[in-house]
């Protein structure tokens, strides 16, 4: 159906709609390390400025650059947790600056836990009618089952959210549980890939997309398209593109026919893009801006070149 | 060995240490839901309290009451996490209060991720030597593999503290995907098991244990020894007593010939003790604190009786 005609009451629509509009399946990672900033954001008039707010510019000044480039962004949690008190203060600002940019904003936050502890993550992230949340939709960790993942789909659906839930990941070690071959001939990953298929089942969108998604990496792009073919509803966030190693052509299989379902993310490769090839001939430090937007217009670019070489998009 | 000879720069010793010195294997779960605060602490001379103070009045209270009863209390990330602005702070002071107490103390925060972010986690939650944390250790979910656990592992290694890995929990739906059958006859928590012990190896204390540590619910007692006797030199934080079902016989199997090895978490059966039998019909909500600590001392006392029942305490 016509994306524009959608009431985008869902999450998945809204993605889905986000994707077409804005012509790109890119999700900016915003990984800010703050041992580890440019000067142009660390050093102000010769003086040290404060991490906090270093770590801020740096994240809404790489997020306006790549903005025009991107469907998503995401934000990680951990970095901000690590910056101490009025770090969550940080995080929730700039996942609001991230939404007035017309972005999807994601959380990273890979929570796992259950009942009315689940329950106050979701509130704390998803929302609540009393305190809305910037997020659009936060990343889970279903190690233990439908009690963990539960309160996060009934938070979703009173708040028109959505989540990802972890199912292969893309990490080398990912393997080590996530690829043991159980009993029934499933490896856990494809287990995984099930319950959460199930899980969506209740709470799909006009798109034909459920607003319970799932993480598959795009470190092996033979998984990715196993298990984009096993979960046919679910939204897909591909981590691992760029710097761990993904290439355009390795996520083509997170993608529907219509070069729908999916958005990639890249982080470092465009935070950092002045520090590697090619970017780094031609920005310096002081541009880290302009470099991650030039890095974020050559991976949209690719991630289309490589759908329309599937035949997956127009 | 004797407990009192041992230099104590392992978590796994302070924690035995703990448990042999103050008598208890009790850890007091705070998990204050702020939707559901006794009016002692929410209202003051008939006026509302703000939330986050009345949450902290509430743990620290508790925590004071309960204390002499146990050897380690568990403060649960999420319910900080949903006060918003603030909550990062009340979590960190309520785990210094805690530690004042003479208690162990751990922060169950169940993240998972990987390289640079794993260890921005880590730094937040177990400190940097500029940055120490109050938490002596904190729960981690490995359903990512090695990477998601060596940035912990190695933070705990400089910080001389500890991690609890979640390999069987406590909650019905955990079967779903832990008690899956592999092909090689294992289950997928026996899977997780075998990693967390290899994991452990090169960070043993003086006490036979390692600081990597593993949570293995009360709830289903076979499982409990099984997973025992597969991780010998596991610290195991065993959830699921009181409020879910497990009761003092069904914990034995956690613990060593000795009686050391395990903790047990008891989280709303000591919060809200004065609401439930047989407390509520000795205390008012007002005596929230004295309801605490007499279900603490109760249930200190249970655990060590079942252990002498069982041979292991004498």
């Amino acid at each position: 159906m016509e994306m524009g005609a959608m009431s985008l009451e869902h999450f998945s629509d809204r993605l889905m709609a986000a994707i077409e509009t804005r012509g790109s399946r890119l999700c900016i990672g915003l990984d800010p390390r703050a041992d580890d900033l440019p000067e142009a954001v660390s050093r102000s008039n010769g003086r040290a400025v404060e991490t906090m707010e270093a770590v801020v510019r740096l994240c809404v000044l790489v997020m306006k650059a790549a903005a025009p480039y991107a469907a998503a962004v995401k934000l990680q949690s951990a970095f901000f947790e690590a910056l101490g008190p009025g770090g969550d203060m940080a995080f929730t600002a700039l996942a609001e600056a991230a939404g007035k940019l017309g972005l999807v904003v994601l959380g990273d936050l890979k929570r796992s836990d259950i009942g009315p502890t689940a329950e106050a993550y979701a509130a704390a992230h998803l929302g609540t009618a009393e305190a809305p949340s910037p997020f659009d939709a936060i990343t889970v960790n279903a190690y233990l089952g439908a009690d963990g993942v539960r309160p996060f789909i009934e938070a979703a659906r009173r708040t028109s959210k959505g989540l990802f839930v972890l199912v292969r990941t893309s990490n080398p070690s990912a393997a080590e549980l996530q690829d043991l071959t159980l009993a029934d001939g499933r490896a856990v990953c494809e287990a995984m890939a099930d319950l959460v298929r199930a899980w969506g089942d209740d709470l799909m969108g006009e798109a034909g997309y459920s607003d319970v998604g799932a993480v598959v990496g795009a470190t092996v792009p033979a998984h990715l398209a196993a298990l984009r073919a096993r979960m046919p509803s679910q939204p897909i966030l591909v981590p691992g593109y760029g710097a761990q190693g993904g290439g355009a052509d390795d996520v083509v299989g997170a993608f529907d026919y219509r070069g729908l379902g999916a958005v990639v993310n890249s982080s470092r490769a465009i935070m950092y893009a002045y520090r590697a090839e090619p970017y780094s001939a031609l920005f310096g430090a002081d541009d880290f801006a302009a470099a991650a937007a030039v890095a974020a217009r050559d991976a949209r670019d690719a991630i289309n070149q490589a759908l329309h070489r599937a035949g997956k998009l127009l």
